[in-house]
């Protein structure tokens, strides 16, 4: 009585809900809640299935994203989840909200965006719906097939994996902040944009690493999450999903160029500031689970993007189940 | 320049779009834009996929739905679609936005809403997301499987084949209209709810024909669509995609109960309404092209669901393909 969706947060709200609806089949391989995407058995083959909302003055602001940019981050996001399962995206269901006095112009550059994310990724846009609504929406639900070692769900890390990421991160993240500030009226926040363009880049234009959640998994990576929330808390995820616990080297997390440079001007401005690379989201880069026998060869696998040892997997289950207190080692260096 | 999304309508506007995005591919067997569905090919099966975005204050209102209605229609007119391709619903994904501020107990409902009708056709829910936004939007992509007969689209109709319509029309359209006057304090709208509860259940708690388009499409059904928009855009929806005009008997259409009340009431009030079952919507009774020769065994086959005959399709294929003249049929009884 009288809890509201902001009191418990969409974590705390999914898991409710969705005790409330038939989730379980034959043919639901994994189902909701528990991965980047769902798989689905089809025949013989398996059908990987995600969907993400945007919403206008939620999760994109159009004082600093073009329409284009926004259709191409819509697509990109659910991209993203697939490519974290080791799968390739391969058609997409488009829904859109406008308001009615919207221009044609703004809703054709929102599809170029789409567009362009789609060919880059292979993606065809198979359907969708367009309606009236007060602010733009933009709702995707993106089909796809896992490569050749099968989807890669959150829970296959083993004891003694290594903790890798891809590429470099923080700089989505930094990149809105200094937006923001900018937009506000803060000389340093646009000094640091200007000096370093591709924060704002990062924040209009994620890049999903389809390429590399194939090529790692097909080397031999056996868990794997993209950093949508943030680098700590998506880390966790993939803990939890092995129920094995472990540790990290925040140090160790690859910084973007500018995020150091970012850092210390939000550091500044919040003294409980660390760093975007390890709270800011919104990277799509992947985290996954290496066993070390195979790191030379998902490292090469991945390249020239680039792979970085950040932590491991130890069994700390116990503690785990008791009260959550292995995940202390997230806090600090191990 | 200038031209807005109210200027140009959904339809309009949607074909426009997809023209600047890749839609065609060896597995899109039906494309975007072309039918209540996309079909694609995965190994060898085919699979039916449809999307639809509902917004309040747009597609819903909460003074006449519950919160429970809301997640029954919004699975349903999903489910809808997969029926009118002969289709058997199997998988959805779900994304809701919702205010901070909505309670819990609301969001449960909505999902109990959503699982009732789930249940009710097989469907398993999948995955989505759940975000924050200002007003309630319920996102729903749903897969499904094609009956023995493989997909019915809107394009199949021969000529000489009958235009045949399940159940009984209008009692939705007429139920939101009584449903707004009597807020406003019409009596008359009041009296009439009261009188035929009917027509306020089927605004807010439609039914999918799934049984009656698998059965039909078996029994030699070979073009069909829902009827969301209005009977007379929707039949005229299947006339165009087959490439074959014809007529129709509006009074043949038939009327749900209380729908010739409802009909005389709005009639007094606005000179030129015909007939919610004509022109209503959200009726979701599926329309089909049905051989005269298999007349009987589809009739049999989708009972004790009524199946009337309301006009046929004939080769007036020159005519359309020069002014659209061709259509002058559906304004009046042929």
């Amino acid at each position: 009585m009288g809890e509201t969706l902001g009191d418990l947060g969409e974590f705390g709200l999914i898991s409710r809900l969705l005790e409330r609806v038939p989730v379980r089949g034959d043919a639901v391989v994994v189902g909701p809640g528990a991965d980047d995407a769902a798989v689905v058995q089809v025949g013989d083959r398996s059908l990987i299935a995600t969907a993400d909302l945007s919403i206008e003055g939620r999760h994109f602001d159009r004082r600093f994203s073009s329409p284009s940019d926004i259709g191409w981050k819509a697509l990109t996001v659910n991209v993203s989840d697939i490519a974290a399962m080791g799968g390739r995206p391969l058609w997409a269901l488009l829904s859109i909200g406008a308001p009615a006095d919207t221009a044609v112009e703004v809703l054709e550059q929102l599809y170029d965006g789409i567009a362009e994310a789609a060919r880059a990724q292979g993606v065809l846009i198979i359907g969708g719906d367009t309606v009236g609504a007060d602010v733009l929406v933009v709702s995707v639900a993106l089909l796809g097939e896992p490569g050749s070692a099968g989807p890669v769900t959150r829970g296959g890390a083993h004891e003694g994996d290594l903790l890798c990421v891809t590429g470099a991160l923080g700089a989505a993240a930094a990149g809105l902040a200094l937006l923001r500030s900018g937009e506000d009226g803060d000389g340093e926040a646009r000094a640091l944009l200007a000096r370093f363009p591709g924060l704002a880049e990062a924040h209009r234009r994620p890049i999903a690493r389809v390429r590399e959640g194939r090529a790692a998994a097909e080397a031999g990576a056996r868990a794997m999450i993209d950093v949508s929330d943030g680098f700590s808390q998506d880390a966790r995820h993939l803990h939890e999903a092995s129920r094995i616990g472990g540790g990290l080297d925040p140090d160790a997390v690859p910084r973007a160029e500018g995020v150091v440079e970012a850092d210390a001007w939000m550091h500044a401005r919040d003294p409980v500031h660390r760093s975007f690379a390890l709270n800011g989201g919104d990277d799509y880069e992947l985290i996954m689970a290496v066993p070390p026998e195979v790191l030379e060869a998902v490292t090469a696998a991945v390249a020239p993007t680039a792979l970085t040892v950040v932590g491991g997997f130890e069994f700390v289950q116990l503690a785990l189940e008791e009260d959550g207190g292995g995940w202390d080692s997230f806090k600090g260096p191990r």
